[in-house]
């Protein structure tokens, strides 16, 4: 149930510090081209030294009982991503898999690795530009929205027995004022609505998108 | 009235096509060190030829008539980012600068030289990642906020006379129920108050951030 960091480059102990801030107990294997184990001091941190697209190392960081890999960019070669990808679902299907790229073009590659989530580097960079260039604050709100060193973040609600068949508007009243956290969205499979209509009706498998300062 | 945009980096044309999506009639006008035009049909891009940082291709592109100037990261060198910047804001002190980094050591700099928003473009790609292995779908949710070439956006809107007073759950349901779109903050000065207590109220120069199909 640990979460695997493949690859090296210099967000990745940014991208540790975030998920120890979560403080969900989650073990992190850090796979990573380095002599020397980068969190010597850290026990929720353990290190194996190699290339993140060899299939005996990614054994060896225990990829067949992890839950999520996040595989970083290294150097703008899209290519090893693919690789590891291609990699990491053959050897465990049920595996969630996050990617970094730094071309969209490569997109297609990753989908038919059948990675779980992408993350186009530039495009993200470039929507921020424009919209916080046309709408002032707008990076402010992101960076809130993503960064868990304070304030409010996203979060995902697994939906409760009671608020299955419950219209949106509702459950988006009945939330932010008892629990003070705002719904932006359904989850539904693997479709994201946001916004939805007042009287679109929550599912049981749905999940609940929403804002706040810790999770529900 | 326009927006400048400086500096060439592949990103540029997604930016150009973003600012054109939101049908606002901003016209603009890219500083870019090219031979030739790059976008020779388009009526509502205007092209200087030049170096970003230089003074003289700065009040060529109309920097003290310009309303908002987006900055972008060529080549990860960030100390020409910072020093054009610093031109910028001089040559016009009332341009909205938002300017693109690679390195978050550098936003002091930034600062220093009066830029409005800064995009640390590796500190967003890290959270997003983070974020997307722990509470899947994460970066779809975060792509349909800042992506306008379908469903929601986030936006900013002036609050309006008969809003000021009012407590924030008030708002936040009349916006929901009457117009569809969720608030989700508030903009006070320079400041992003996200997912407000239920009772704070909104002051007459406050601005609302909210998430909808299109701008009220
Ligand atoms: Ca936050
Ligand atoms: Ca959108």
């Amino acid at each position: 149930d640990h979460l695997i960091i493949c690859g090296w480059n210099r967000k990745v102990k940014d991208i540790i510090q975030q998920i120890l801030n979560e403080n969900l107990e989650q073990e992190i294997v850090l796979i990573a081209n380095k002599e020397r184990d980068p969190f010597p001091d850290n026990d929720d941190v353990h290190f194996i030294k190699g290339v993140m697209e060899e299939e005996d190392i990614l054994k060896k960081a225990g990829v067949m009982k992890a839950r999520a890999a996040i595989i970083v960019n290294k150097e703008q070669n899209d290519a090893k991503t693919v690789l590891t990808v291609l990699n990491i679902e053959n050897l465990n299907p049920n595996i969630y898999t996050v990617a970094e790229i730094s071309d969209s073009r490569n997109k297609i590659h990753l989908r038919n690795a059948n990675v779980d989530e992408i993350i186009v580097d530039n495009a993200i960079s470039s929507q921020l530009l424009v919209r916080s260039a046309l709408y002032s604050g707008t990076s402010k709100v992101i960076e809130e929205l993503l960064s868990n060193e304070s304030g409010n973040q996203l979060y995902m609600l697994t939906t409760k027995k009671d608020d299955v068949g419950q219209e949106f508007l509702d459950l988006f009243i009945k939330y932010k004022k008892k629990d003070g956290l705002i719904l932006i969205g359904i989850k539904r499979e693997n479709e994201i609505i946001a916004n939805p209509d007042n009287e679109q009706k929550v599912r049981a498998n749905d999940k609940l998108v929403y804002i706040a300062g810790s999770k529900l």
